[in-house]
């Protein structure tokens, strides 16, 4: 019985995942109480994000010039490749302050389930940029099809005599070690490092 | 170091109430991968919303016509008029399919905290529409402010010599009576209706 315009944008925010009918119905009554110049300017982000964003023609990154800031950033350390499989990825590394090489954004993962191939991938640049006196690292999730994706990175590099590494596996910091699962106690035995 | 357009739109989620930096920021990548038609049918729904929409002449509920499909039914009681404090519950009440009389949103409850007065509210209209063969049943929350809210229209609308009733308070269907709040308890003693 809501206006058939509401009931439209009430299902486009039902297409956001995660989003039920009451959680888009409560948005969309917002929006009717937000401002001309908000929802304009709502109207016109979602435009532009979409227009103007594209990916980095280097690491495959969100950029909104052809290069990314990063690898444009002559000050970075070019020696080494961090590789993650998202956008959300780099923004959590760069949060740490404590990387300073560059990245390369893989876009995905492989999966079996989901049909995603390598060449599904932005794999190809990475052959291709990656030289002999680059390390790697790969900082894909260590999930079925992190793991995958890693193993395959791995394999196709080392033919071509790259240095890879991989994120340590452990405990995380402030976690107890009651709480963990199994599977990341055995990585963490594993990984042990004498004191 | 997201591209500043993006930045822009995570502000706009980040906007809505409930919705934190990380859901923000998960919204706003979605729409990148969204395509051009579903973006420019989103931005294009939200202004449809803002401009098209309006208050229902009569009742104040939400309409894209000056009065909304409900007023304008002949086959409903007019002989009932339903005040709710919003559009949502309108909504609710039309889902139970058992009501068939009209509706009067107030847009608000009375809230001597947020400073919400008589006059904020969509009460003067409400006067005017009522006439003496009129039941008019407050359907405001049984909160601190929807009670505030019941008890001056019944005042205000009994000055008028209307018949006001108020929806009955008790035990919510399926509940069960050792998780009832003792305030839910002592209101379904009250009620109690002889067998």
């Amino acid at each position: 019985m809501y206006p058939e315009y509401l009931n439209i944008l009430i299902e486009y925010f039902k297409s956001i995942p995660g989003v039920g009918s009451k959680t888009a119905e409560r948005y969309a009554l917002l929006m009717l109480s937000k401002d001309e110049a908000f929802i304009n300017g709502f109207a016109q982000s979602l435009i532009d994000v979409k227009t103007k964003i594209k990916s980095c023609s280097s690491c495959g990154n969100l950029s909104d010039e052809d290069v990314c800031l990063i690898c444009k950033d002559k000050t970075r350390d070019a020696h080494k490749i961090l590789v993650v499989s998202n956008p959300q990825d780099v923004i959590a590394f760069e949060k740490t302050g404590e990387y300073h090489g560059l990245y390369h954004v893989l876009n995905g993962v492989l999966s079996q389930q989901k049909g995603v191939l390598p060449e599904d991938l932005n794999i190809e640049s990475l052959k291709s940029r990656v030289t002999s006196d680059v390390e790697v690292i790969i900082a894909t999730n260590p999930t079925l099809e992190g793991e995958t994706t890693a193993l395959y990175l791995q394999k196709v590099l080392q033919q071509k005599g790259v240095i890879t590494s991989r994120l340590a596996y452990g405990l995380p910091m402030g976690g107890h070690v009651d709480y963990a699962d199994e599977l990341t106690l055995i990585k963490a035995l594993e990984g042990r490092k004498q004191l």
